[in-house]
């Protein structure tokens, strides 16, 4: 089942890095490279960080074949998209919910600190955005009013908790990776974002 | 001669990083940087992904100071370097054919899947560019308008399917790496880019 | 001692970051990010080069509270930071010139060429600052008018020539440092840029 919620989650992020690419006028080589990045860019910094390489798209296909179907299908079908827009939403809440709490256990298994942990799951559920936004010439959407991350720092804290209570680590995994998805889904329909620190300005 | 070729395609790729660089009123110190990242960012990147550290630039010096040797060269004749253009845009398609096979090479014996080899040679030779448009604020131009790596991947798909020929390892070296530059000639020379996907705006 | 210099360095460069992205109006998460590239990206780049994972900061927290901690402060402090811009400034050089030397030191024992090694502590001093204004979709400062890689790189010669001196190693790392911290005060005290190579135009 993880399997695929990480393909739909896949499917989400390389169909949002297709939208950015077509609004940026790019031609098919990089549309197809824009989506790839959107897709593994937060797994792949991920694993660069704590060393394990090959990183993971290199070592299962599946990704790369998702990844080039889902980009003819959102550049064909690109003027219809707009129908698929709540689907492609979840697709995408979903899939930071399970990117965030598989990148926490991989720096659980790295033996890393807790905080670097949900640093390591925020990674790898938000910054395949973050290096879309960079090669669209774009400051990342994440860091001026999205509350994507917060989301992820969340449902990071809570896993640590959960861990501490006597139930399974698959339910730990599952509430967890729950609690990101309903926080940004709250934050999203009640347009909630982070304080700003620009009152007085 | 697969070093000599190397060395004059890092001079050319150095070269065009110096260009732009100069072309963004940058200091002595920032065209520098650009001009190293532009030769050795692609090569990089690959080492990085596939876990080959210290990357090959960091062990072997002549890169460094044919660099080196190319920016001082090319600040002080840089009003003259338009008569070289021909030249140097030689050197960089000769650059860019060895470079993805070289790049396919690593990927095979890394063991990784054709497709995946396929990426890390059109990685090796197209992202220097990449990574010097992004230090540059420019969205990066082979996203727009350059078939750089469609001939890339077009060589790539043929050394594939010339290894299934019962032909010497250097011939389908050579072959693929010739492919890889004829069809940017072409390409240039005739002007022929990737079908656009805007027609209908 | 050395750990406390590279403490208030740490502190000195979060903030910076924390200017920057107000600057840029991001959001809390936003310049949380920022401060901590700021802080960590010279050396995390380093790291990555050498193959050196997890990165460093990964396996010590002191530099994630501490970063924590100055982001806070100059969030809520942020419109008195002025009164501390002389303190911050000596902080950050006397950071630069630690993360050189640590950085050079690094490359020698990865067993690399002198001139790879005062790359590397270059990049450990630098690089922050470079991937802070690239994800603020800036063209690095560094590459357009500051001294502060030219000081690293004169530190740098300065080490490996001292080495050959009959003196002490901690005597050698100290007065590199130095040479890196006197060299920008020097700088900046007095206005001193790269020669700019545009006169003609």
């Amino acid at each position: 089942m993880f399997y695929t919620i990480d393909i739909l989650g896949t499917i989400a992020f390389a169909i949002s890095g297709v939208l950015v690419a077509i609004n940026k006028k790019m031609d098919p080589f990089g549309i197809l490279i824009i989506a790839f990045v959107t897709a593994v860019g937060g797994g792949t910094l991920r694993d660069i960080l704590i060393g394990r390489t090959p990183v993971s798209w290199m070592e299962d296909m599946t990704f790369t074949y998702v990844i080039i179907a889902s980009v003819i299908f959102a550049v064909i079908f690109r003027n219809k998209i707009n129908y698929l827009r709540t689907s492609l939403f979840l697709f995408d809440t979903i899939g930071i919910g399970l990117y965030t709490v598989v990148g926490i256990e991989k720096g659980i298994n790295a033996e890393l600190h807790p905080i670097i942990s949900i640093a390591l799951g925020t990674i790898s559920a938000c910054f395949g955005g973050v290096i879309r936004d960079i090669l669209c010439n774009e400051i990342p959407v994440i860091f001026r009013k999205e509350v994507y991350a917060t989301a992820c720092i969340l449902g990071g804290i809570s896993y640590f908790l959960l861990r501490k209570l006597p139930i399974d680590s698959n339910a730990v995994f599952a509430i967890a990776g729950g609690i990101v998805i309903v926080v940004r889904l709250l934050a999203v329909k009640f347009k909630i974002a982070l304080p700003s620190v620009y009152k007085e300005n």
